[in-house]
């Protein structure tokens, strides 16, 4: 059976990837990191997302990217914000922040000799964040194909990323399908500690919308 | 006065990198990852070399990649080769290290708006590690340009590889033009806490190899 790293955030869209990456038969390793995010709550829902899922192991890294600041979602002096989704690239995108987490996950993988990726970026509900974006994708798994060992003997490292193109509706009739329990993951921004959610930040809104879409009733914990 | 983001580890080649950029009139923020390496006088070099070089910014970013393993710089239980230098990538390689490291850099380079990033790398005395190679740069540059919002608007990110194709006797010859002091530098990847080298591991012998050839007095400091 192959080997796969998944990350995992704890959020609904990392939590159906790690299901759809089960769903196709991989041996799940899933990493979470911990970078200094304000919603601490989503680390502890990764925990148990993980539990659930049944995965062979789970690391979780620490990664301080406060000491860097520049946005919402590390920099606590930056609010939140609620007042709805707005065009163009918000200030909760935290810089490089996936580039980062595929750079971890692609050393795990190295020494786990695994050559699959899985990471729950979606180009739809993206929020404007630019390291969501199928482009992207593709071009780190190219660098990746040149920056480890494991891929010298003529393996190739694949970036499995199967949300990209799906709406946040469709990620979620996905995930039912799958039996994702979503009661446990938490999405907002600003959970509180024990993962209740404010219901009007962006992310919020975005997966209120979906379940809404989808028609599937919500099972988020709000506050 | 343009800003650079300079990677910088305290050995030879990173100290001589950050005098490059200086050189070519950036105003140079400094990072150094702490990723649980066995050599931790490493870092206090970094902290010296940044010092005396005159930095704007000095961050020490901890990512603890001894959870992963598989090298002997991060794991402790695999011993450090000094029987000389053999083909093929050697232990000491650390699965994604230099990826990881850029990341962060990418990270610091969009908060601070600079497009320029700095790397030590060598393709020639470089030991094997497939991170070292210019196609992995330029492909790490193409996906950076990607990853970020400040390249959204057209600006270019950089990542400058100074040392790429130079010989390590070349290296140290620019850096003593550059009044680098290689005596706060440490290359051993097992110095001891006070930096002092053991002579015969793999960076040892490439250091010593590079003043021998550059004809320049050696100021390492061995046990």
């Amino acid at each position: 059976m192959a080997i796969a790293v998944v990350l995992l955030s704890g959020g609904l869209d990392s939590a159906t990837t790690l299901a759809i990456a089960r769903d196709r038969g991989y041996e799940c390793y899933v990493l979470s990191v911990d970078y200094g995010q304000r919603n601490r709550s989503e680390l502890i829902a990764a925990v148990e997302v993980a539990q659930s899922a049944g995965v062979c192991g789970h690391q979780v890294i620490n990664v301080d990217l406060s000491v860097f600041g520049g946005s919402a979602l590390t920099d606590r002096s930056i609010d939140v914000p609620t007042e709805g989704i707005k065009p163009g690239i918000p200030i909760t995108y935290v810089p490089a922040r996936n580039t980062i987490m595929l750079s971890l996950a692609l050393s795990w993988a190295e020494v786990l000799e695994s050559n699959d990726i899985f990471i729950g970026v979606n180009a739809v509900d993206y929020s404007g964040y630019p390291d969501c974006r199928a482009e992207y994708v593709v071009a780190f798994e190219k660098m990746a194909n040149l920056a480890i060992k494991t891929t010298n003997s003529g393996n190739k490292l694949n970036i499995h990323a199967p949300l990209i193109n799906m709406s946040k509706a469709e990620i979620i009739q996905k995930g039912v399908n799958l039996r994702v329990d979503y009661s446990v993951t938490v999405s907002c921004y600003q959970a509180s500690e024990s993962g209740l959610a404010c219901g009007v930040c962006d992310s919020c809104r975005l997966r209120r919308a979906g379940f809404e879409a989808a028609n599937v009733s919500d099972p988020t914990r709000y506050k």
